[in-house]
Order: structure tokens, then C-alpha cells, then sequence
């Protein structure tokens, strides 16, 4: 696999000079044309040897580029923030946005190339970790981003050989860096962790380009020449990629049965069960956020429903018993514009809590495939796909030992209808009910299927949905406490199994 | 200053139930005019007795008001990220935005109080913390934010009263929190310091209002009341408050003789000189940046000066001893719109170094005394107040043990011309000179008395400015290492004198 790149490839001093002006100014237009398309951003990976030049590309392109634009990000250890969550949020929170460059110089494949040359873990952890990668970049091609990897190479030979020249020298050997003496003692190793990773990663939509180092003007030129086709190709293409053809998916509803009709929504509890089953969840709930075993987790509960199904109740319900340091709730609404320049699920991650904390969410990242999918906000592309990546998504969540539940409360129209206009009565209510949430009532049809298929293709054994009946604010109210308590308590006796 | 918060205040519930509609509704309103104007954030500060209704509070004001447009921030135990910064940074990166409302639960009182009650320092630093927050407060409502301060209070006797209430009933007693048992332990010295705390922070720009907890009707509606009238009265004078009467205040020049009119501009290297003194410096910065004792420190470097003063090829001389991993350039530009919502300075605490790490400002928080001062973007009462509020803050990162050198990078009228013109002449180079540049250029006048006045009142012993003579780019590069090598060794020597 690099063999190509240790033959020993070089431009002279003239080629170089006399292209560089040339490629220089092509990819300042490029750069500026990225940022008047604001459709999407650019994403370089710098992999490869120690020595091989890859910061010294990074600061070239820099110098050719214009600075303001780019955004280089270096990921080495992981901080406590960081080690709180699960592992590809230091990577969500430093993406770039649409019509900007990021580099990222120690990334996902540096992390993972690193941890098995060092014996930090075996090959089947390398294996996920190949997966885990390959499942992010196909999600930020599918969002639009353009990625661009980069292995810069030397042989044995040309490391060995660099490193002599700089020690014989003493004005440059501080150039010596100590990460050089430790990869010249690991070089076979990671070579060949660095072989399997590239063979394994290497995709029509994310493929790397393996550079060979030694010469400067050879590397440089390489480099430099690679994004500018790929930008050039990807900035003409746009225009054909946003707009996909749009089409009807929507599955014919071919009897009435349906997950959501065959709830009995006659379930209640009345007032006096309610008041002794509530304050006893809500007791066994703090008692379970203070446990000791919550330390190795951390809880989200994702909210859904039908407008005035009772969510912000049925929250307060919950937060009742905690301190508010030990929650937050984050109200989801249509994404800022900052919002909108990222992936979609950017600004989920954001709000992943770390070890040992809560997070409500009232509404979630299951808009694409609701609300987006019913109202046409996004294509049938791209709500089709969310299913898988927010299976991804949950999977990474419940790795990193958060225990997530998830909530759709569920009312028939007639008792919609009584809430809605119980709420225009009441001013300080009014503002809960607007005329999207009237609107909306006049696509029952359409969410009832939307809510289907959701469950149906994100229902995991990992994540399951919890439908609840919430024509009765008492029964809904301690039937989500509950749940939670039972998703607690069921990973806390997980733990002790896994001991 | 309690005793008026320890007589049993009570409101009964048929009051309560009257009034708590009209406030409500109220609230909404102000929250839903704040949103519109999005002239400045609210911050809700919440302090007081543990079980005085302060978590209870917060619930409640969520309830009431539009949860959308609340965040609710709890600030507990540093993350090794905080502490890697100045004290403050936390609390800038949770600002909320302009017209929003930021409920700060655990915040600045509390971290100060709590550390004098468990003796984690004495009265002397106890002081310096009130002076940082009244600083940190003067700075937010100069920028317009409104700041509300709520000490919620009970009296030993009323606290002891309600923890042996909460005992004896097992179906509440899990209300109680480690926190209550901590503190009534605590409970005389937390009242003593909490008291010192509040005389001494209680302005008129920023008062503390102090509320009895004991009566729930009580406390709610008082609290409600008071955000009420607050918002109310500031979306009032808002509007007045917006545009300062413009007013002249440039210092007439009444000699030639200035700072940058008795450079010596005829210094320089040549070339020899140049590289081996480059290479020198390099090296040593190089060294420095790995040295052990770097790791207590980080390094802030901001290059100002002239249009085509070379900051950019001499960053990259800088940036040359490092590996990319060891810094992060950020050039400053005009705000984004994310940015113009939060205060001034928000957008550069953002991009102070953690501990080991070192930033490079192309531009900084100088804009706003240079270009925003001459340019008239921002008004004489803002840049006037700019140079005490940099100076605090730098006064900040200098206390964190970020070491901060600050360059003016001085070319003369001629020189600036000839570069202008060699720019463009290169394709590739053009974009590094716009109209802008050419218009700039004809208020040489007005920027030399901008950087004069910012030189004489932002060059303190701890961040002083240095003047580099720029028309020979060779002295003016070796001259920035060179400094930077010495203020980072003279950090290095007083950490061991300080041992």
C-alpha cells in the first residue's frame, strides 16, 4: 500500500516555483467560492509517519490559503471533559461549519493507529474503532462535507535517514521532536496497524492519498494540487447534490391497526394512587441519581408526543425530585443558523451530558423523521437515512454507559382537541398554542405513520421506546417515572453482572 | 442585613392563586419583548440558605415564563478544562446571548463563599474574589446586560425546623440533600461570609435582593415580582440607553513627537545576520515550548500593527519553531453574528489557551480601540471603557499564569505604499489588499493618536506592549522571537523565585 510513496518522488526547485503562484491563487478562488456556497465544509485528515511533513503542510496551506477560512484543530490526549462523554464528541464539537476548512492534525485514525501500536487494546477494538470511524465519515458525507485523508509517508530508510542528518546538525536537531524517537522505535508496527487502517477506510466517498514526504516540493505540490481538484469537483457538483428529486415514500396505511391505535387509552390512576405512586417514584428516582453506581452513568430522556400530550407536565414531574444542578433541559425548536451549518445532529451532541448528569430532552433529534419528514423541511434522502444514524447515534450514547429512554405520549384527537382549547382560555397558556400546533393537528394521519415507522426502524433492544398512554396526565406522569426507574435500576445490575 | 428575611413572611394561598396569573402573563410578555429587542441578556444569579426554595425557584420560573428561552446553568466542581484556564472562563463560555434569560445556579458567590466557609483560603483572597465579581458585573451591565442577584434566606431556627419536619416524614425525607446536612453544620460562618459578601457587592447597577424562603407563596411571588419589574423597567429605558450622545474625544496632537514618531525606523538585520539569528531564536523557542516548566503556564502573543506590516510572515516565523499541535493561530475579524450577542471580550476568552498551550492573535481585543474607535463602529463611552475592562482582563490571564506579549508592528507611510503596491502586483497576494486597506491608510493620522492612547494606557508592567520597528522585516521577525523567548524565561525565573 506504500510502496508507491518510498520511491523517492521529487520536484525541482523550478517546476515548484513556477507552479506554486498558480495553484496558490486557484485555491484562494476555490476557498472563496466554499464561502459563498456556504452548502458545505471541508474536512482534512493529516495521518501518517512523524517527520513526513504533515505539519509542515498544515502551515503551508495556511500561508497559501487564506488563514480566516481555515481552522486547524489538534486533538492529543483527552481531557476530563472529554473522557465524560462518549468518543467521538471531541470530535463533534470541533467540526467546521458549511462553507469553511477544517484540519484535523490527531484525529479518529491517529487515536486509534496510536492505541493498538502501543498495546492499549487488541485488534477487535481496532476493528470498531475502524467502524465507528467509517459510520462518521459516511454521515458527514451524506451531510455534504467534503473529506480529504492525508497519510503522509516515509520509509524506514528516509526516517532513519532524516533523523541522522538532524542530529548531525546542531543548529536544526531541536527540529527533533520527542514524538520522533518514539515512532522510530515503532515504525514497523505502525506501519503496519497504519496499512490495515487505510486498506480498510479507504472509500469512494472519503478515499485517502497516501503522500510520499521526503521532498518537500514533491509533498507540498501533491498536497495542495489533491484539494484543489477535489474542491473544484465538489464546488461545480453542488448545485446537482442539493436538490434531490423529490418522491413520495410514504407507506400506504393498509389496515387501521397500528402501534399507536391499539394503545388503551382508557388507562388512569386516580387521585389518591396517583399522589402515594408518584412521590414514591419520585423517591426511588433521587435515591437513584444519588447512587453511588450513577458515577459510571449518565441518564437522557427523550420526550415526543402529540402537541399538548402533556409533556412539560410530565418533565416537571421528574425534575421535581432532583436538584436543578443535577439536570438540564434543553428545549428543542427550529435550529439556529449556527445550528444549520453543521451536521444535523451537531447540535444534540452538544448537549450530551457528561458522566454522572441528566439531560431532558423536550422534543429531539426524532424531529428529522417527524415533524421535518411530515412538513417536507428536509428530503426523503435524508429523513430516510437518520434512522440508521440515530441508531448509531443511541449506540454511541449507551457505549459510553449513558442510559437513554425515550418517550412518545401518546392522546386521541378528542382529547387534543379539549387541551387546545382549554389553552386559549387561559393567557398565561396561550402562548403554548399556536396556529402551527393547529395546523399540525390536520396531519394526524400523517404523523400517526411517521410515529410507526419511527418506532418500528428505532425501537432498538438498546433504546427501546416506551409508548405511553397519556389521554390520563396521572397514569402518563407515574408511568414515565417508572420507566425511568426501571432503565436505571436495570443498568446499575448490569454493572455488577459485568464485574 | 438578614434580619428583615427572618419575620415569617407569608402570603396566603387565595392571594397567591389571584395574583399568580396576572404575573405570569407579565412575565411571558417581558420575556417575549426581551426576545424582540435583543438588546441585552438578563442573568439571574441564585444564592442563599440550602432548602430556602432556591432549586424550587428555578423550577417555578421555567413553569412560568417561555422554558425556551431560559437556560439554566449550574456551575459545581471545576472540570480539569476550567482549571486549566483563568477562574473566569467558565462563566463566559455559559453567558447567554442577548435576549435570552441565563439562570446561574452555582455561580462566582457561591464558589467564593463555600471556599471561605471550608477554609480553602483566607479573608485576602476572599477579597479579591468580591473584587473580580464586581469587576465581572460592572463589565456585563456596561455591555447591558441586567444583572439580578437573589439571596434566598431562612434563619438557623426556620432551618432546623424544616430539616426535622423532612425527617419525620419518610415519604419527603429524601428531600433532603447532603448538601442540607452540610450546612447546617456550616450554617453561622456561611451567614458571616455570606453577609460580607452581600455588603460588599450590592450596587445599584448590580443590587442583591434578599428574599425570606420559608413561605413558598412568598418567596414565588416575590421573586416573580422583581424579575417582573426589572425586565419591565429595563425594556423601558432601553431605547435611551442605546445611543450614547456622540462626542468628540480624540486628544489633539500638539507636538510631532509620539511613541511611534521616535521609533528608529532605519533598523535592521542583513541577511546572515538574519538567518543565524533567526535559527537562534527559533531553536530557543523551541526549547522553551518544551520545557517542563511550560506546563504551568501557557502563552498569549498578539500581533497588531500596521496594514502590511508583516504580522503575518512573522507569526509564521514563530509558528515555524513549533510543532501545529503546540499552538493555534486565530485572526480576528469582524463579529459574527453568534459573537454580537454576547459581550465584547466573549469572543477572545473563548480562545484563551488551557495550561501548556500557546495562542497567537492575528488582531485582538485592541480592535476595538484601534479600528472601532477610529471607524466610529462603537461609541466613545465604549472605547473608552474598553482600555479598563482589557486591562482586568489581562490582569486575569497574568494571574492564571498565561504569560501575554503584545506587539505593534510599526511600518512608516512610505514603506506601506511600496508593499500596497507589491500586492498587487502578485495574483495571489491580492487578496490580502481591499479597499479597506486604501481607505484605512488616509486616517494614518487618527490611528497613530489610537495606538498612542492605547500604548499609554493599556502597556502595564505585567502585559507591556512592544513596539517592533517593522520597515525591515528581518529585524522586526527576529526582534518577536526574541522577545517572546524573554518573557517566557522571565516567567520561568520568577516561578523559581516564588518557590
Amino acid at each position: 500500500m506504500f510502496e508507491s510513496a518510498e520511491i523517492g518522488h521529487a520536484i525541482d526547485k523550478e517546476t515548484y516555483d513556477a507552479e506554486v503562484p498558480a495553484l496558490r491563487e486557484a485555491l484562494l478562488e476555490a476557498q472563496y467560492e466554499l464561502q459563498k456556497q456556504a452548502r458545505f465544509p471541508v474536512i482534512v485528515l493529516i495521518n501518517g509517519i512523524e517527520g513526513a511533513g504533515k505539519g509542515e503542510t498544515i502551515k503551508l496551506l495556511s500561508e497559501w490559503m487564506d488563514p480566516r477560512l481555515i481552522e486547524v484543530r489538534s486533538f492529543d490526549q483527552q481531557t476530563d471533559e472529554e473522557l465524560a462523554h462518549p468518543p467521538a464528541w471531541r470530535y463533534w464539537r470541533q467540526l467546521p461549519a458549511k462553507g469553511r476548512m477544517g484540519i484535523f492534525f490527531g484525529n479518529w485514525y491517529s487515536q486509534m493507529i496510536q492505541g493498538r501500536v502501543h498495546g492499549e487494546f487488541k485488534d477487535a477494538r481496532l476493528d470498531q474503532a475502524i467502524n465507528s470511524a467509517e459510520r462518521l465519515e459516511k454521515m458527514l458525507v451524506d451531510e455534504g462535507a467534503l473529506i480529504f485523508k492525508f497519510w503522509f509517508h516515509l520509509s524506514k530508510k528516509q526516517m532513519k535517514a532524516r533523523l541522522k542528518a538532524l542530529e548531525d546538525d546542531p543548529l536544526h536537531s531541536w527540529r527533533i521532536s520527542p514524538l520522533d524517537w518514539q515512532q522510530s522505535k515503532t515504525y514497523d508496527k505502525f506501519v503496519r496497524y497504519g496499512e490495515r487502517v487505510l486498506r480498510r477506510t479507504s472509500h469512494d466517498y472519503a478515499p485517502w492519498y497516501v503522500i510520499e514526504g521526503v521532498d518537500p516540493h514533491y509533498r507540498s505540490l501533491t498536497a495542495g494540487r489533491l484539494l484543489l481538484q477535489g474542491m473544484q469537483v465538489a464546488l461545480a457538483n453542488g448545485k446537482a447534490k442539493e436538490e434531490p428529486a423529490p418522491f413520495e415514500s410514504q407507506a400506504p396505511i393498509t389496515d387501521e391497526l397500528s402501534l399507536l391505535t391499539s394503545l388503551d387509552m382508557t388507562l388512569h390512576l386516580d387521585k389518591d394512587d396517583y399522589e402515594e405512586q408518584l412521590i414514591t417514584e419520585q423517591a426511588r428516582f433521587s435515591g437513584n441519581m444519588r447512587d453511588k453506581r450513577m458515577q459510571r452513568h449518565s441518564l437522557v430522556a427523550v420526550f415526543e408526543g402529540n402537541d399538548a400530550a402533556g409533556k412539560g407536565g410530565a418533565i416537571r414531574r421528574v425534575a421535581a425530585a432532583l436538584d436543578p444542578r443535577q439536570y438540564a433541559i434543553v428545549p428543542i425548536a427550529a435550529p439556529t443558523e449556527d445550528e444549520r451549518a453543521k451536521p444535523y445532529l451537531w447540535r444534540f451532541w452538544r448537549q450530551i451530558p457528561a458522566r454522572g448528569k441528566f439531560t431532558v430532552f423536550d422534543r429531539s433529534w426524532y424531529g428529522r423523521v417527524l415533524v421535518e419528514r411530515v412538513e417536507g423541511f428536509c428530503s426523503p434522502t435524508d429523513w430516510m437515512r437518520a434512522y440508521s444514524e440515530i441508531n448509531d447515534f443511541e449506540e454511541q450514547l449507551i457505549d459510553a454507559g449513558i442510559v437513554v429512554v425515550k418517550f412518545w405520549l401518546a392522546i386521541d384527537e378528542k382529547t387534543q382537541l379539549e387541551r387546545f382549547e382549554a389553552r386559549e382560555e387561559v393567557p398565561f397558556k396561550r402562548f403554548k398554542i399556536t396556529d402551527d400546533d393547529w395546523r399540525n393537528r390536520k396531519k394526524w394521519p400523517q404523523y400517526r405513520t411517521a410515529v410507526n415507522d419511527m418506532v418500528d426502524r428505532t425501537s432498538t433492544e438498546i433504546a427501546p421506546w416506551t409508548l405511553v398512554e397519556a389521554n390520563d396526565k396521572h397514569w402518563s406522569r407515574v408511568k414515565v417515572l417508572r420507566t425511568i426507574n426501571e432503565a436505571l435500576e436495570a443498568a446499575f445490575a448490569k454493572d455488577r453482572k459485568s464485574k
